[in-house]
């Protein structure tokens, strides 16, 4: 099988190349890792006798979406996408990546007779907008609140168009907030509910723009990669016209994270938490999901974690060698 | 105040512009009239003092959507579409007049400074697709099962972002299917829901393709223009940033249609129904909505018809001169 990962040289993107030389379940002859930056092809998957190919490819540059196809995929992960604040903030750039560069990877794959790859698109719940019943279920309206959750949805539609005419078999994944997000903090409006985890499991300070009491959907990182990996070789015949997914996830307050920090790594890292109320982030939050009934998703197979312990545990073992505790 | 009614050669365009020579509520100085093809003026609109202007304009055309603009109307009407059958027979023409066409109007009107009109949008119960629960409700999701359905559903999403974004003052209006549609009998594979009444009525043949028991939610011309001359000076603000609404209708059989011709024009005209069943229609018709809660929009003024003897009414006072029987 091949395989074609674009956004590849993001945070997701890596951990699912790398997925590919920790878990070999799957029938995977070739992968082709393509991203605006030239990713880098993770050590695990360097060890396997998959041929791995590297490349840049902007997704706004129909005549490269099209080269790309050339050799046709049999699955193709699109990832790549410009993320909600940067969407916001640069209106022409978020619709030209996350709407267009969408369109022409699914316009492409739709020129080539006779070709049918499995499409996973990976969307997001930002596509949903407050007001929200108490638990969101599979069937509840699309109504983003940000120009990016506006695209993914209109991707979303896109998807199930083109998979309904026989152009493609997609699936579209709308991941909860990954937590704990790897790496340096960010300005994504949702960047301290991994941020008051993450700088205290190393001992450093981390701000808290929020009251103890907001409530969201949360899925480590391993499993949503689980929920990729998961999509890749899913029967869709279940689907039907309807392609994307919302996945579980762990509904959890702010005030909950904190305890199973406290439980991981005692008072001294709670006590790195510095609270520094933000109006506006706390407006912006007030428009996100907090819990979701993500019943056909589960029925489907997909699973999250159950706990903020075990969000923290990915987290320690995955990304911190498992050791708590300053660098 | 300036009126621009784009799609106006169109069965409900001109109706709308009738509706501005005889109902003056609005404060209606001029009125531009544009379709690709040249719009006629109706002799009721003639007859006032509104000054208006036709013109040829195709969606398409990125400049020429700009220089309509230039006298910033302050009411937009989008009501240009390729139909179901044609978006799903010409998958490239349909995304570019239902879809793109709707984008470059928004575009252009985002590239004008300090300008914000409103723009009330003519959606579609084609948003949405089976299977349903019993009466659709504001906050069901929409899973289109046509292309058009796609487009529609694609539009309303960028109509919301550009509103929230204050872009635009926009309002989408998913209007039932319209019932009876006047005029020669089409290739919609709606067609016959206006054909079994609008035949018979004037003494002429009608062929029914599915069961009586297929159930749908309809409206009469009359009422489609009701809602947007309604939605032409509503305050928006209740709508927050859920700009689409379903519009009010009336949920009634085949047989309740027939029944309703019997009462208005006898059994002769109900003799005049050939049953041919026809499997392609009745499966398309299978995927389409049935009855809707239209809780938001009735709670805004919206109106529609109670029953299939006022919307057979409508018809015979609107386009039959008042005189059932053949012509
Ligand atoms: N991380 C989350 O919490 C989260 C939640 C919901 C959805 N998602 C979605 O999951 C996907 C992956 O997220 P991530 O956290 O890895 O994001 P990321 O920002 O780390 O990775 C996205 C990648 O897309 C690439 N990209 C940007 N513009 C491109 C273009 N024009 N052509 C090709 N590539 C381009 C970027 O270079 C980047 O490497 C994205 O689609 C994102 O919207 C993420
Ligand atoms: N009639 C119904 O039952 C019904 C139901 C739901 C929604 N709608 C919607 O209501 C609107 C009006 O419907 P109608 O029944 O009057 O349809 P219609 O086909 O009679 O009118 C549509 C008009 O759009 C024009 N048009 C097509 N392409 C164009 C382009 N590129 N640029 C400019 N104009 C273009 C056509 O020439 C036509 O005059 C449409 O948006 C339709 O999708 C209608």
């Amino acid at each position: 099988m091949k395989v074609l990962v674009i956004g590849a040289a993001g945070m997701v993107g890596t951990k699912l190349a790398r997925s590919f030389g920790t878990d070999r379940a799957a029938d995977v002859d070739s992968i082709r890792l393509v991203d605006v930056v030239v990713p880098s092809v993770p050590a695990e998957l360097a060890a396997t006798d998959i041929a791995t190919e590297t490349g840049v490819l902007d997704l706004r540059d129909v005549a490269a979406v099209t080269s790309v196809l050339a050799d046709r995929p049999d699955v193709i992960f699109h990832l790549a996408a410009i993320v909600s604040g940067e969407a916001e903030a640069d209106l022409e750039k978020g619709y030209a990546v996350n709407f267009d560069g969408t369109r022409n990877l699914f316009d492409a794959i739709r020129a080539l007779d006779g070709y049918c790859p499995r499409v996973v698109f990976t969307s997001s719940i930002a596509v949903f907008g407050a007001p929200f019943p108490d638990a969101i279920p599979d069937d509840y309206h699309l109504t983003p609140l940000t120009s990016y959750g506006t695209q993914k949805a209109m991707g979303e539609l896109m998807l199930a168009d083109y998979s309904r005419r026989g152009f493609l078999d997609g699936i579209g994944i709308r991941l909860p907030t990954i937590n704990i997000r790897p790496g340096k903090p960010n300005k994504a409006a949702s960047g301290f509910f991994s941020g008051i985890l993450r700088e205290p499991l190393v001992g450093q300070e981390a701000v808290l723009p929020v009251d103890d009491s907001v409530r969201h959907w949360h899925a480590s990182p391993r499993a949503a990669i689980g929920f990729l990996r998961h999509a890749m070789t899913l029967d869709t015949a279940p689907l039907g016209a309807r392609r994307s997914l919302t996945m579980p996830g762990l509904s959890a307050t702010v005030g909950e994270q904190i305890e199973a920090l406290r439980r991981a790594a005692g008072d001294d890292a709670v006590a790195l938490i510095r609270r520094e109320p933000d109006a506006t982030i706390r407006s912006i939050v007030a428009g996100w999901p907090t819990r979701f009934d993500a019943a056909r998703a589960t029925a489907l197979g997909f699973r999250a974690e159950s706990s903020f312990d075990e969000i923290i545990a990915v987290h320690v073992a995955d990304e911190l060698g498992g050791r708590i505790g300053p660098r």
